[in-house]
């Protein structure tokens, strides 16, 4: 199908005149105050370059189906090439009057290539058109996230891969519990944020999908091909229902949700971190360019970065509950609350990128600019990690193993053990330092061997089962996360 | 006590070189990154009155108790006079590297008025500092949102004051249940106004107490006289601890809890605004300016400000949440999570008073700039309104309460009404179409006078206890509330 | 390895004094304020099934492994299954001061088999058990839960078969837009359950992994093979760092996410339900069974079900924001706060399917015991629904497009319909009704064949692009979700 | 106005039939699902004193307004004391067909005392009804819990008078910042508790407010007299609008946001606790039945209950969430979603009852059955509290202060301060531990009496002004809290 060539008539400019009123319908102005409670184009310009793509690849498919001509499409390709490098050099002028970041662009390009510009919006709406640039902005942030969380995952991994072989006290109910290795217990991090980034694949998968041609709510009039708008954008499908497609945000609240996620793995590595950085533990110190100083103490070095990022948690949630509360009870299609699914999802979005690029350094360090080898990252005290584990009966659980090698049934080896413990801490003594008699008395199949079993590194190297702290487990970990990391 | 002479020896700018490092304690500059990361001056600049305020009042009571010369008093006022003209003037040189409102005011101070300004410090933190700000512009603006609470419901009672005797249907489980007054309508949100404006007042009271001199967290050396500070800045009291002076954001997550309610019961009043403009309800109709049309649908007009004050309720609940993850499990005294605190608050403040300023204007109207008459606030289609009323057997309990009255219990009161409406329903006629021989059928009590209570107005004015529809009982809410605003 | 025989010595039953105190090293026992403040077996009784399976697939890796005997692990089965035989009878007596599912379960099978009940806890920690037990019983329950979807997609489309040609009217802001096919409406959730299907499916491969072997916190030192367990149990995989097995609670946080898109879908089709039910639309009615009356208007007949479950979207989303807030801040490894994952997720497991049963029963109806037939379903109301899409100008789209065949700029002929709207509105009558002279006065292009157009049916067959409402794309995704619910 | 005598007629007995069917209006029963999902009678039960108060008092005023008769009125009195004693006895039979605890007692007042019965409901509705009795219930349970607060705030300065001179390091950041006396550190949480007590009480002034005699929505057509029944109930007013009465549940939501304010405080000072028990702090103990053991791990002590009550925070903010999320956007008047208020209110005050009691019990031990002593409460370790005030130069800020004293001004004091602890550092010593002419070396003012300055007992004594943490201080808060509490 080709259009007849446009008729002459003078197109009154209507987008141009949005400030004094919406259509002929309307018979007064919006007042300013209204006109910025209900704008979005201050926050929602950030997805100028989705909203180019976008009609690029609608543009395309027009003149590809015949329903605008070559001619047109052409001039619209030239027109967003102008509105590209007006907008990259900071030259565009954005006006609140006209309302948002699609009918700034729309307007600017109909002043640039007239009715071609006009045609632009034939068989789209905006409904299907800022859901199509959602999508397509925040498809490209979860893969810059997706890189983040490799990078932090990395760091992880490469501090790990230093200290198989220190010892900290694993930490139950925060008392000490049995002793692990640092690296084993960084590697646990590098679990969740692995989880996130799968999260991620999944969400982006439910994104990544086309909801143009949907129009306003009904589908539209026009012949148009939604497949090939989404083969040209990269997406993986088309929203196979036009109501569905337009009023849907369910990819928000899921990705809101998957961030919470990362955002509360952040928040509890923060808390060791804070924890262990407190002079009572002393287990590492973290780079000076992540702490502050204090106005008025002037002796303190300050967690600021991981405190801050624990705090930020709860900016994340917030949005999560903000998104869901949004879309709570309304009906379809359309509605003008789907507006408030932008700035929750953007704060998000950078929140997410700061923390995990910040996290990624603090850990692992930088690289240097000459030697590229990278220094800054969490520095470990082994010394005070050991002591701690000394402190606590961290290997009363291999006393009681011990027993039950010797034939004790579990329960009542650990009820021999508690015993023992408990003789122990009356005398403010270690396991260790009771002598083989005393021992032997609590269970006559002690033996001399039993020391070996206490100390840190028997404990350790006895939990030699897949997913344990010992090191040869810890080390194959180390091989497969470096394998899948490429690190 | 009076300070001796201040010392000559030169004093290094310790402020100036924040970029370079902390203190001489740090032995590398903040990266970019981080610098951002945990900068806040970009957003809490809007503190700066209440920083300047509370650092006029501090000044002025360590010159008082003799901790800073007469001299050194005059010259930070001067200082600051400066400061306050260069902000306003938008000439004043806001820095990311002096990290947050305080330290850019203080170091100003200081290149402006040299040594007096390094004692401005004196006794206090940017722990207590940061606290008493936050407080300071919290109660001006409570004071703020209590008068847009007073406009809001001046708006609704004017709108009712004229619809007293227009009825509408009462709905429970959005049927018709019983007719009221529009008035009455409206004045079940006047009550709902009423008691956030009562709600913000007790919020008030616990967020005007003073928390500067708690200084980081222990109090402070020099003999402060705290109480002083607090009368100079209108304050009803002083907190009486400094561990809980310094970390203590209760105010801002109670203050955020009642401004979740003002916008749950904003977004009941949208959601009905909106139903009522649905075409199948059609009772109501709102000025052109609240709305917007399409950019595909020519005949759209949009009740776009209710749908986005509904969307806005998730915005304002998710801070609420933020806040309080932020505080949850934080140990004393501050820490730096609570920066957080902030732009929720900041965002919460907003949002509540634009949609409160925008809600007064949407229900009653503007004043005309010649005639001060207002026009441009909702318009009610009684008609549409009355119609809707006549479905639904709205009058069916004015049946079984006569029946009551009649001497019959009540429950086989309604009993006996469930019987007639179903005769009626299968007839497709109301219960005012049936006659007075089918509906003795139903009960041999009921007489002619029985089409009076079956009327909508009958059944109007006989709910006429306190706080019923009966417009003599809405007409004393009226005045009630028409005293109570002074409107 | 193979133990040596047990030694004969008498031992304590260190379990059955569990009221006394927790081991010898506990001075008191504990009050019963605590003991029921820190027990759990009244609620995590319902994990029995998932005990006792992950239990009896430990013993026989134990047993495989020769770290118990072949007659202790003969004696552990023939224990569960007496066990099972008195929790299914009823019989089983539930012990507060027993703690929690494990350990009442473990005692019995104490007292019932002797030693080697005290042998089936080597190797592992109620840490890791608890862990396993909820994810394996959470498996069942996202399998039913998908099964429950399937069950309202099919009901949906059942519904949506019969109603393809009944035209509504298409909202968006609650204004009449475009007319829409009820099946077309009625398919936007069958899209929203079947992303909801997709995201528990991705759940479940995060929650099928399998702890147990981790012990308390760092592995164990028992030869154990963990992916025989796994095998056994049907997982897909071992939890590859203990630290992170025993801790990780991101598996409930992800299911309580996807359980709130579901309620807010059924939110969704809830408000609509409501709106639809109200006098002033008519569209439909919900069977009385779903619906309750009033205890004071005889008249009522409240649509209960979709309120409650609208109100019932709170309580999923609170659930997910208090297992978030839970995790927040948490160190590792196991800490006593994760026993508050319990009761969140039951309850949101409990309301998801008792909420989708019912839905899918009062959409689609139940089959009659005799003939199978459903019955019972929503009743629609044709008319009703065409009467409201007559109002409201919806194909006033319809003549935009019109012109914009002819030749306007999609922009220009949104502005002449804009035109002509204010006409038709100003004369009370539809754009239907305007002459084609008059029609011709907006634009001269206009021609006769403009009012089949204007029709509702006109207007929705030419919406005929994928996902649009045209019935004969309707009929096409009816058709692919037919094939794939197997409906 | 009197009734004339009751009609003779039988009258079917409505009530009992509602497994039936809900009225004659409805063509079928229910389901047992419909049933099980949609009543609320299991839950609502609770509710039952308050029920029966509100009828009494609606009895005795229908009775003296001449609305029912004295013998009416003798006989429902009569009544309801029957069925006070079943319940108390357990007797009390509660039909899930009876859906609610209102129509269980109703039906059964009516099975004891014949057509006197079914008079009560006259001129009121569940509407009002329940809303009357969540408010008589929930100030019962507010009294409650000002009572718990006051206790917690007692046990805390029990301790808090005990512990007045013993030092530990106050953190900010959870680095050594300031020592402080342990007893202002406890205070700091009395002061939480009190503004919890105080928001309590502002909650109470709102729930205590009559809804009764609003009946379903519009008021009622009975000469009541609500006043009079709000005065028999100990209430403080009368809702001034119906349709507001019988839907608001702000006070719900209200009450909420004060529990999650005190779950934050309680989850604050958990985390304190967990941290203070840690073995590398060790400054408190808690008695043994705090506590718990491991099933694995034999001298394990672990602090669950500050971990659960940290943990049941989430749970508390998970129902506030839940009834915001319940509330927003339903439309006037009463829709079934309010149903919904009831499960997380109860569990909300049940989780704050059990908490505060046990926390009031946990920090000041029970009194003995003989001598009344208390005992039983935290152990303070001042020993390990010292020596962890003397890491991190606790007193630095002391050494600037020292050098303000002597002129300098405050920035430059900080900065010098700074210089000495790099160097303190750098050799691995305190403070205190540099010789006068090293010290000197960093600023010549510095003289012999700095040493007094430093140590921990100069610094508190040095912080004595309003809420500062010198002894002095610390004493005149106790006193004024014991003045306060009755302690």
């Amino acid at each position: 199908m080709t259009l007849p060539a446009p008729t002459s008539q003078p197109s009154h400019d209507q987008l141009a005149s949005k400030a004094q009123a919406w259509s002929a319908l309307f018979s007064e102005p919006m007042s300013d105050l209204v006109k910025r409670y209900t704008s979005s184009v201050f926050f929602d310009k950030r997805l100028w370059q989705a909203d180019i793509a976008g009609s690029l690849a609608h543009a395309e498919m027009l003149a590809a189906q015949g329903i605008i001509s070559a001619g047109d499409h052409a001039a619209i390709e030239r027109g967003m090439a102008t509105i590209t490098r007006e907008i990259e050099a900071g030259q565009f002028d954005w006006q609140l009057d006209l309302e948002d970041v699609h009918l700034n662009i729309e307007a600017r390009l109909t002043q640039l290539v007239g009715d071609a510009g006009k045609r632009l919006h034939t068989g789209r709406s905006r409904n299907d058109q800022v859901a199509t640039d959602v999508r397509l902005w925040l498809r490209g942030e979860i893969d810059l996230i997706a890189g983040l969380l490799a990078d932090v995952q990395r760091a992880l991994v490469e501090v790990a891969a230093q200290n198989v072989d220190v010892i900290l006290p694993g930490f139950t109910h925060l008392q000490v519990a049995q002793p692990v290795s640092f690296a084993h217990h960084l590697l646990a991090y590098v679990e969740m944020f692995a989880r996130d980034a799968e999260r991620m694949a999944d969400v982006r998968r439910r994104v990544n999908v086309l909801p143009l041609g949907s129009a306003a709510l009904a589908g539209t009039t026009y012949p148009l091909d939604r497949e090939r708008v989404a083969r040209t954008l990269g997406m993986d499908g088309v929203c196979q229902n036009s109501l569905d497609a337009v009023s849907d945000r369910d990819f928000a609240i899921e990705f809101a949700a998957a961030a919470s996620l990362v955002m509360v793995h952040v928040s509890r590595l923060s808390e060791e971190l804070i924890v262990w950085m407190s002079q009572n533990f002393a287990f590492i110190r973290i780079a000076d360019r992540f702490t502050t100083g204090s106005s008025i103490m002037p002796q303190k070095k300050n967690p600021d970065v991981p405190e801050l990022a624990r705090g930020k948690t709860g900016r994340v949630v917030g949005h999560l509950m903000g998104l869901i509360t949004l879309m709570k009870g309304q009906p379809l299609a359309y509605n003008k609350d789907n507006q408030e699914d932008k700035e929750p999802l953007f704060d998000t979005v950078d929140t997410l990128k700061d923390t995990l690029r910040i996290f990624a350094e603090m850990i692992g360090g930088q690289p240097g600019p000459q030697t590229g080898a990278k220094s800054g990252g969490i520095s470990v005290n082994r010394q005070a990690m050991r002591a701690a584990a000394l402190k606590g009966y961290a290997t009363a659980t291999d006393l009681a193993d011990y027993l039950v090698k010797k034939g004790l049934p579990f329960r009542d080896a650990h009820e021999t053990v508690a015993h023992a413990v408990k003789a122990a801490s009356d005398q403010g003594v270690d396991l260790t330092e009771l002598s083989l008699q005393q021992l032997q008395g609590f269970h006559p199949a002690i033996e001399a061997d039993i020391f070996d079993a206490l100390t840190l590194e028997g404990s350790l190297n006895a939990r030699n089962t897949l997913g344990g702290t010992a090191p040869a487990q810890v080390r194959a970990q180390l091989a497969r996360h470096q394998a899948r990391l490429g690190a």
